[in-house]
């Protein structure tokens, strides 16, 4: 942020009177520019199949972590509430049309500024597809998630408390908060770093024997 | 938002390509200024004597609602937890030391861009005091809670579940989500203002028979 968005004055870094944290000031009009975390509200749509609960993945047509499943979210806009958000990013980015549940995840992320909700949400007909971010809607068993191909950290700990608590009906109920720190984000990169030259070296070395 | 905070360009207002909503664009260097809701994050601090639990309600020094009680919270800031937040907040207004426990309500509140949620806080100590904006701090009993005077729907609806549940732990330790619609805001003043009106009545009534 360089300038006023109100009257084009460029904008000073500074605590307010009053206030405890810097802020973009304009220095002209006085407004103080607020900037807050952002909610991403996605849902967990799962389906009952055989009396085992399947789970409705998304793999991502985009960047970020284009090609990796996720489970739909976006952020929520202004004039909805989360549910509304998390049924809308449903339709979507799964083509389902699904009523939420309640809140099952919570997760924090404060060093992009993010809150992630998932609300669970069970599908009463087999009806899905791919949205314009997708390429490939699919459900899945608990034994064949992809869990090495999962997009993001917070639906992956989504997932799996799901299948802890899959059969507590009072643990599902309850609402699930932690926060994913950026020391954690940074190990998670660090590992799949290490898995990705693992992965080039094998292949080199099998390139090397063939 | 008149001109873009990047390069001081005056913003158009319209659907950016493979969106579906109006945003505010730069014409110049292409920004999209996405605008979301906010988190107001706080507490429900209780404290427990003669086995009753008593709730800790600050009186607003500042506008908006000066005057009323509340519970402790305000908007959530970027690079902290949604607990962290909350727990700052009962720190800054009640000057009250809390570990917070579940997330106890989450409310929607579309027509003002704002997600309110309240964690369940049992005091542990009888220390608290008046923070910078608030007037006064105090514990109340259920029976003494001014429900007339609550600054905030979505305190009074936090406040009203907990007296509802607090003989009922499950239902305590869930995550109660619903939504405050811009029509119940609405008939929520209008019954303020009838009040308002009927005691004003009563005054010069009583103004006029004294």
């Amino acid at each position: 942020m360089k300038f006023c968005s109100h009257c084009a004055t460029e904008v000073e870094f500074r605590i307010p009177a009053g206030d405890n944290r810097q802020r973009y000031v304009c220095p002209s009009c006085d407004t103080i520019f607020y900037q807050n975390p952002r909610i991403v509200a996605g849902t967990l749509p799962f389906y009952y199949h055989d009396g085992e609960p399947q789970i409705l993945l998304c793999k991502r047509a985009i960047e970020p972590r284009k090609g990796f499943w996720t489970l739909p979210a976006g952020f929520m806009e202004n004039g909805e509430t989360t549910e509304q958000a998390a049924e809308r990013e449903t339709r979507e980015e799964a083509l389902a049309d699904v009523t939420v549940q309640s809140l099952f995840t919570m997760v924090s992320v404060p060093h992009i500024d993010q809150v992630h909700m998932f609300f669970l949400a069970r599908m009463e007909k087999h009806q899905f597809g791919a949205g314009e971010e997708t390429a490939e809607a699919k459900l899945f068993r608990e034994q064949d998630i992809p869990w090495k191909e999962i997009a993001f950290p917070t639906v992956a700990r989504t997932l799996k408390r799901f299948f802890e608590y899959k059969n507590d009906s009072a643990a599902l109920a309850r609402c699930h908060s932690s926060a994913i720190l950026p020391s954690e984000a940074l190990r998670k990169l660090e590992a799949e770093e290490r898995e990705r030259q693992k992965r080039e070296a094998q292949k080199s070395t099998n390139g090397q024997t063939s």
